[in-house]
């Protein structure tokens, strides 16, 4: 790697030189902040056609999948691996567009409920064509590399506590 | 992986039914932006106790490793692959805390140049010690787990064009 064509190698370097055996955790986290932002502004870039962010899309991808299009809030929350507030912030902005709607559970109504609405999986549809269609912004990774990405970042995962060992 | 406990490997399953051709991708995808997240939350709690955020602490990190001290500007943005708004935003908020300051480069008044101070390269140098101790959020990972990280995202960057192939 050249080290004025790479700055997180040139990093590197400089850690190698005073901190050895931190030098390759450093370059890990700098490379993880990097891949987010550039991967974020692709698939922003892709999903603005819709008025949707990228948590948006997640949302209401996660509502499409389910046979019922309904889930609880709390539930959406664990398995999007977002805050409560964050849920109810990006549900709430789904259903001022008429994408998806609240209401009590009539088991519980402590427990709120997200339903997709048509129109919200008609966009789920049509917003999943358009990530496809740019590769999710990593059009020219092979299956194998894009795996490989994903489990490299497990091991990250795990570290973090994000998933048992 | 147990889809109950991870929900990217859940992600993929549901993506794999549908769309196999395209979920080893979404999972990458979807793995970098979880990994950011817990990967930041860890750092910015270690920078905490000195009022430091990621982009404040490479910014200062960046001068610390310069024989003088002094970079311009724009060379810091390139450095940091940040935009050079958030460059000026990063160096003038040092610079209210007397950690860096800015002048116009004697040779080219057009130039703006940034200079650590003494308090700022002793900052500098107990934020490093904080990260270390705290292995960047990832002390559980070996150098070879960390390498994967980096060598993995590599291929990430090359395909956004953030690196000559």
């Amino acid at each position: 790697m050249d080290p004025v064509t790479d700055p997180i190698a040139e990093a590197h370097r400089q850690w190698s030189a005073r901190w050895p055996e931190h030098a390759d955790r450093m370059a890990a986290v700098t490379s993880v902040m990097r891949a987010q932002q550039l991967l974020l502004g692709r698939i922003e870039a892709a999903l603005k056609p819709f008025g949707l962010t990228f948590a948006a899309y997640e949302a209401l991808r996660l509502l499409a999948f389910t046979r019922t299009g309904t889930l609880p809030m709390g539930k959406m929350g664990v398995r999007l691996m977002v805050h409560p507030a964050s849920v109810t912030n990006v549900v709430g902005r789904l259903e001022q567009r008429g994408l998806a709607r609240r209401a009590p559970s009539p088991d519980d109504r402590r427990v709120v409920l997200a339903t997709i609405t048509p129109a919200g999986r008609e966009l789920a549809e049509r917003a999943t064509a358009a990530l496809h269609e740019d590769g999710f912004g990593l059009a020219d990774l092979t299956a194998e590399q894009a795996a490989a990405v994903t489990g490299a970042l497990r091991a990250v995962r795990v570290s973090a506590g994000d998933l048992p060992d």
